[in-house]
């Protein structure tokens, strides 16, 4: 089983996977807890490459996306398949949605440039989704509230509402993988509403 | 007018292009030396990923192969193309025929996946294309005098045989974008057989 964790700036992925993590490591589960874009030493590099704020030169798009992409490749060769090959759990913190969100939506990338990427570097998809949603500006004060922001963070209000019409666009597209949680309860609702649906399944 | 300079580790393109590069500027010709993987601040951070030898964990080839084009669409967007309409003359080193020669022929990942990445990223080709041959000894013993192997260098001869098949094969196939130069010659003679094709053109 693969279940991916969604949603813009802040509105608490980290801390709900982390909860879910703990919970079924309790129950004596073999899961493991992953991050994109990142995941191994080599994505993690690649991650920070994305994250850090360069003043000096601008990312282009195409980049941004080859390298996300580059990333998740290795994530999925050398965590997410041989982990699901032995049966585990595994929790992603973002993957292949965000790509939607953040680079077609956000940047303004094409669906089609995307969905080659996908069909051709993308053997898997998750089981589930849990898009956590929330208004930006919930996401973004909880965000700054954390500490320093990255590149991403630093991205303009206007930005992030498209990320989050392309989160809800999908999650119209997909009914069935996508489900929505809503992001402004507390940490312990959150988990809660989460975890019905993974005792529901 | 874009010029690209092809071959495997150590016959002399790195050399070879300089030398191309003072004769141009001593001749007041507006032109930039660039190369690949590389040539902006972002894509040589990509380039070093790429080149260093990490024992702790193996780089998958569709990672080796994405990362080269997020730093190939960096370079493009970033340097090559704004040259070129500036109306100067771009040489670089290396350009998309060693991503054919090395992750397609050396690595063994499809061409169609290549192509399907050149199709979308790539929008322009270099006009002419000069191909440093030489017998894979003759390059690794002169790449070996000049310094510590990187990680494409440390790989086994027949890898680098597969490569030299790769230039090979697209040598045959774009006759009049490729020239083949004898590279087993001394630097002097080998730029002479460069000089000659320019002053042609
Ligand atoms: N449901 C919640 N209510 C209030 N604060 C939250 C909630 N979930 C997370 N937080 C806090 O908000 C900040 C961002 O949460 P985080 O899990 O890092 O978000 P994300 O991973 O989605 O960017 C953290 O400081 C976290 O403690
Ligand atoms: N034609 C040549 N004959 C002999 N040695 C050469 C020649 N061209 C380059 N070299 C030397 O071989 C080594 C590799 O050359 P370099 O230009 O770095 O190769 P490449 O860039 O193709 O890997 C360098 O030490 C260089 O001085
Ligand atoms: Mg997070
Ligand atoms: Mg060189």
């Amino acid at each position: 089983m693969f279940i991916s964790f969604e949603g813009t700036e802040g509105v608490g992925k980290s801390t709900l996977i982390k909860r879910v993590h703990d919970h079924f490591l309790e129950k004596n589960k073999e899961i493991i807890l992953t991050r994109e874009p990142g995941g191994t030493a080599l994505a993690e590099k690649v991650r920070n490459l994305l994250l850090q704020v360069d003043e000096t030169e601008t990312m282009c798009a195409d980049t941004e996306l080859l390298l996300i992409y580059a990333a998740r490749s290795q994530h999925l060769n050398q965590v997410i398949l041989p982990a699901l090959k032995e049966g585990k759990v595994v929790l992603s913190d973002r993957f292949t949605d965000a790509s939607f969100a953040y680079q077609v939506k956000g940047r303004g990338l094409s669906q089609q440039k995307l969905e080659l990427l996908n069909e051709t570097f993308v053997p898997k998809m998750p089981d589930i989704t849990f898009w956590l949603d929330a208004p930006i500006e919930v996401g973004m004060s909880r965000a700054r509230a954390r500490g320093e922001l990255d590149r991403f963070e630093k991205e303009k209000l206007s930005f992030f509402s498209k990320v989050r019409e392309g989160y809800a666009y999908l999650y119209e597209k997909h009914p069935k993988r996508i489900y929505k949680i809503d992001a402004t309860c507390s940490e312990a609702e959150v988990f809660q509403q989460v975890l019905d649906i993974l005792n529901a399944f």
